[in-house]
C-alpha cells in the first residue's frame, strides 16, 4: 500500500484527536511551490473564460454556466451538462470494477486523488474565490488543505469500518455433543447504491468532499450536483479526481459532475431516481427537509440553524470580544457556523478590568467589529465579500425592519476589487421577548444582541434556539468554572457543539479536522457530522454467505 | 471491572466471526443445576395463575392480561398497567442516574443482569412455551442463552463505539508559527433520549433484548411494549433487570415494561410522543412501514418478509432435503427466517444418487416433511404449537384457494397436550409465472413450490422477491462451484444473508450470535441488523466541548 503511512496517521489522529493535519493550511512557496501561487492566478485568468472540458465523462448533452464572481471579475465558465438516465447509466457501468477493487486498494487510490490535489490548490482557491466571495486565504484553506483533511478523515473512517469484518473465509465449528456443525462463512460489504452529494453556494469543496470520499471508499459511485453559483472549484478536484480513477485503471464515471442551470435544475430529479440510494445535503432547511422525507433514501443532511453566543462574565474581555468581533466578520459572517444571536444579561458582566454595563458590552464589541471592518490591512482579508445579490439584500432589508440598530453595514474597503459586493456586519439590538425576531437564521453578516434578564435566561433561551432551530455552534464566556459546569450540563442533552472562552486565534467558525466533530447529527441543523463512524456506516450493509464445510 | 473478561471475549468473537456462544444452550442440569428444570416448572404454575407483581415499576394504573397458551393450558396472570405519561416521567427521572455511569460501569451492570438471568432461563422458557407456542428446547434456547448472547453482542458493540472517543481531557496544539493555539477538549457522548422497543408474538424476549441492551449501553432509558398476547416471559426478564438495577444503586425505570391489551393498545400513544426518540420493532409490514416513517424518529425495524430456496442441484440430497424439511417444520414456519418459497426447475435436478425429475424432488421433499411431523418422537418437539388462531386459519384458508395441494396440513400429536393448537406443514405447488401468489408472506407453516423454466429463472424471481417484498434468508443448493459463484454474485446487491447447500445440523432458521448478522437493514425486511455498529451508533450523537487553555 503506497499511502499506508498517510491512512494510519489519519486514523490514529482521529483515535487521540490531538491536533493534526495532513494538508499544510498556509498557501506558502516553501510548501506547495516557489510559483505555484503565480501559475495558479494566470492559469485562472485562462480557465476562468473558457468552456470546462477537463472531465472525463461520456453522453454531455449540453452546457451550462451562470458563475459570477461576487469581487467583479468576469467568469465565463460553460460546463458540460448530461441527462439524468445518462449520470445514473454511466455510474451503474463504473460500479463493478471499483466494488472489485480492495479496500486497501481503494484507499490508495483515493488518497492518491489527495495528493495530486496538492498541485491545484491555488486554482481551486482563485475558483472557490470567484464564485463564493471568500478572501484569498480562507478560499485556500477551506477549499484546499482543510477540504483534503476532512476527505482524508472520511476515507481512513470508512477503511477502518470496512475492516472490521473478516475478509477471508472463516470456520465455524460449533460442538453439539457427539458431532460438530461446521460451515465456513464469509462477509460481503454491499455498497448501497448510487450516492448524490448536492453541494452548497459558499463552500462548493470543502462541504462537498466528505460525502464524495465516504461514499466511493464503501464503494458507492457517486454523482455531485453543485450549486450553479458555485460550480468551477469542485469542477477542478472531480476532474483531477477522474484523471487519477482512469490512471489506475478505474472507471471515471465512478465521481461524475452534475451541473445545472437556475432555469433547468435537476437536483429533484437525481434526488428522486430510484437508483440513487444515498443523498449528502448542504443547503437550506427548506430543501434539506424535503431531502430527509424522501423515502427509501438514506440522507446526511447540514441545513441551516442559529448559533448562538452565551455571555456571563469575561477572564479576558479584550481578547475574547476581539475573537467575537472576528467571528462575526469571518467570510461576512456566511459560515454555517458563524455566531448570530448574543445573549447578554441587562445587569452587565464582570470582566478582568471590573464589572462592565450591558451597554458597555455592546459598545465595545461594536467598536471592535467595526475597527476590524475597517483596518485596511484586514477588512478584506477577513470579511471577503457576499456570495449572493439575495444575502446582500438581506442586510437592507433588515437593517430597515425598525429594530435598534448598533452598528450600520458600511461597504468594505477593496483596492484589489473595486466592485466587489461587501458589506461590514448589521448589529441590532433586540430584547429577549422578542423571541420571534431573532429564532430565524438571518445568513450573513447580520448578528442581534439580544438583552436578558440573567445567564440563566440566557442559557434557556440559546438552548430553546437549538431544540426549535438547530446550530451548528454555541459559545460560551463565563470565568466561573461552577457556572461553566452547569451551562455545559444544560445545554450538553440538545447536542451541539460547545465552545467556551475562546480568546485566542482560533474561532467558533471553525472547527479542525481529526479533532473537532463538524456537527453532531443531533439537532435540527442537520443529520449528519463530519466524520462520525454513523457518516460511514449506514452507506453499506454486510451480507453474510454461509456454506456446509 | 467485575465481567472485563466476558467483555473482551465478545468483543474479540465479533471480530473474528467464528463459533462462540456466553451462555450454553443445552438446557442441561449440569449447566444450569440439576433441579433447575423441575424448580422453574412448578414456579410457572403458581406464576402463570397470578398477578405478576415482581416490577419495580411506580405509578399503576390498571391490570390487563390476555394470554393464552398455544397447547392449551390456561394462563391467567394480570399484569399493571402505566399510562404514557407515567412511563415517560419515570423514563425522564431515571435518564441521569444511568447517563453518570462510566461505560465500563453500563456494561459490568448490564453484564450482571444476563449473569443473573441465567437462573431464570427455564422460567422463562416455560414461558415462552405456553406464549408463543414455541417446543420447549426452542423456548429455552431462544428465549435464554441465545437471547442473552444477542444483548451480550449489543453491549459488546456499544461499549466498543463508545470507548472510540477520548475520555479525559485533550489538550490540542497547533502551532501557528509565532504562537501555537491552545485549546482543550471533551468528547460527550450524549444519549438520543428514550427508546422505546415494541416486541412480537413469537419471539418475545430474543426480538426484544437486542434493542433494550443496545439502547441502555448507549445510555438511552427504555420502554418495553410487549405483544398482549406474550408479556410474561419478557416481564420475567425485565423485573430481573429492574432488580439488578435497584441493586446497583440505578433507578430501576431505567427499563420499563409497558403492558397494554388487545382493546387499548398503547404503541402508537408511545410511538408518536415526542420523548421517545428510539423505536426498535419487530412485527408486520404495515406496522414497521407507518413506525419508519413517525418524523424525528430513528427506528430499527425487522419486518415480515419472504424467504426463498433455490435448488439447482444436490451433492447430498438426503440430507439436503432432510435440512430443508426440518427448516420448514421448525416451530411451524413461524420464523421470520423460514423459507417460504421453493424454486426449482421444471426438468428436475442433478444429484449424487443421479438425475431426479422435478416430480421425484417435490415428491421426496413431501415426504420427510411428512414423516418428520408424524415422527412421534421428534414432531411435536420440532413443531411446536401454532401461537395464533390467525396463523392456524391461515393455513385453513390457503389449502382451500384451489392451488395444487402437495402435503395436506395434519395435527401434531402430542400427547403431553391434547389439546394443543398444531399442524403440519401445507405445501403447495404453483407455476413460476403465478408471482402474485407466492409473492406475499403466508406466515405460518405454508410452503410454495414453484416450477420454473431453468435456474436463472430461479434466481431471477428469489432476487425479485427480496427487491419487492424483503427476506431474512436465502437459501441454495448446488453442486457446481461456478453456478455457486454467478448466483452468489447476483444475489449479493440485493443483501439477503445466503446459505449454500445447508445439509448438516445447521438450518437456515438459525443465526448465531457473535458470528451471523441476524437482517442486513438492506432490504424491505427491515432497516437493522444484529449488532451491526450501525445498530448501535445510531442511538447517540458525539458532542465536542472545546475551551481556551
Amino acid at each position: 500500500m503506497k499511502h499506508k503511512t498517510i491512512l494510519e496517521n489519519a486514523i490514529k489522529a482521529m483515535r487521540e484527536r490531538t491536533y493534526y493535519a495532513q494538508y499544510p493550511e498556509a498557501p506558502s512557496g516553501k510548501i506547495y511551490g516557489e510559483t505555484a501561487n503565480e501559475d495558479a492566478k494566470k492559469r485562472f485568468e485562462t480557465l476562468s473564460q473558457s468552456n470546462f472540458t477537463q472531465l472525463l465523462q461520456q453522453g454531455a448533452a449540453g452546457t451550462v454556466g451562470e458563475e459570477s464572481s461576487p469581487y467583479g471579475v468576469p467568469i465565463k465558465v460553460q460546463y458540460p451538462t448530461f441527462s439524468v438516465d445518462t449520470l445514473i447509466q454511466n455510474a451503474q457501468n463504473a460500479q463493478k470494477s471499483w466494488a472489485n477493487t480492495s479496500y486497501a486498494q481503494r484507499a490508495d487510490i483515493l488518497i492518491e486523488t489527495l495528493e495530486q490535489m496538492k498541485s491545484l490548490f491555488f486554482d481551486i482557491a482563485y475558483a472557490t474565490m470567484h464564485t463564493t466571495g471568500q478572501a484569498f486565504m480562507m478560499s485556500f484553506q477551506a477549499s484546499g488543505p482543510h477540504a483534503a483533511d476532512r476527505a482524508l478523515e472520511a476515507i481512513a473512517v470508512g477503511y477502518e469500518e470496512l475492516s472490521r469484518y473478516p475478509v477471508t473465509t472463516v470456520r465455524w465449528d460449533k460442538p453439539l455433543g457427539k458431532v460438530n456443525a461446521v460451515l465456513d462463512k464469509r462477509f460481503y460489504v454491499v455498497p448501497r447504491g448510487i450516492g448524490l452529494v448536492i453541494g452548497c453556494s459558499t463552500f462548493p469543496v470543502w462541504n462537498t468532499v466528505p460525502g464524495v470520499y465516504a461514499n466511493l471508499i464503501t464503494g458507492n459511485p457517486t454523482i455531485v450536483k453543485p450549486h450553479p453559483k458555485a460550480i468551477l472549484p469542485i469542477a477542478i478536484w472531480i476532474a483531477k479526481m477522474q484523471e487519477v480513477f482512469k490512471n489506475a485503471g478505474i472507471d471515471p464515471h465512478i465521481i461524475q459532475l452534475a451541473p445545472d442551470s437556475t432555469q433547468n435544475p435537476i437536483t429533484k430529479l437525481l434526488a428522486e431516481h430510484p437508483a440513487i440510494k444515498l443523498i449528502d445535503f448542504t443547503g437550506s432547511s427548506h430543501f434539506g427537509n424535503y431531502i430527509e422525507n424522501l423515502p427509501n433514501k438514506i440522507t446526511f443532511t447540514e441545513k441551516s440553524g442559529v448559533n448562538s453566543v452565551i455571555i456571563e462574565s469575561f477572564a479576558d474581555v479584550e481578547n475574547a470580544l476581539d475573537n467575537l468581533a472576528f467571528s462575526v466578520s469571518l467570510y461576512s459572517g456566511q459560515m454555517c457556523t458563524a455566531p448570530q444571536n448574543f445573549f447578554i444579561p441587562k445587569n452587565g458582566v464582570d470582566t478582568n478590568i471590573g464589572h462592565l454595563s450591558f451597554d458597555e458590552v455592546v459598545q465595545k464589541f461594536a467598536d471592535k467589529v467595526k475597527g476590524l471592518a475597517q483596518n485596511p490591512k484586514m477588512g478584506a482579508g477577513v470579511l471577503g465579500a457576499i456570495q449572493s445579490e439575495d444575502t446582500y439584500q438581506r442586510i437592507q432589508n433588515t437593517k430597515n425592519q425598525g429594530y435598534k440598530v448598533i452598528l450600520e453595514p458600511q461597504p468594505i474597503q477593496n483596492p484589489e476589487f473595486p466592485n466587489a459586493r461587501t458589506s461590514s456586519p448589521l448589529l441590532i439590538q433586540v430584547n429577549a421577548t422578542e423571541y420571534e425576531k431573532y429564532a430565524q437564521e438571518l445568513f450573513g453578516p447580520i448578528a442581534f444582541i439580544i438583552q436578558t434578564e440573567n445567564v440563566e435566561q440566557s442559557v434557556e433561551l440559546a438552548k430553546k434556539l437549538v431544540e426549535d432551530k438547530g446550530g451548528l455552534t454555541l459559545s460560551v464566556y463565563t470565568a466561573k468554572p461552577d457556572v461553566k459546569e452547569n451551562i455545559l450540563h444544560s445545554l450538553l442533552p440538545v447536542s451541539i457543539a460547545i465552545a467556551f472562552n475562546l480568546s485566542g486565534p482560533t474561532w467558533v467558525n471553525q472547527s479542525a479536522g481529526f479533532s473537532d466533530f463538524h456537527g453532531t447529527g443531533g439537532n435540527k441543523a442537520g443529520n449528519a457530522a463530519y466524520t462520525t463512524p454513523e457518516f460511514i456506516v449506514k452507506r453499506f450493509t454486510v451480507v453474510g454467505v454461509r456454506e456446509q464445510a
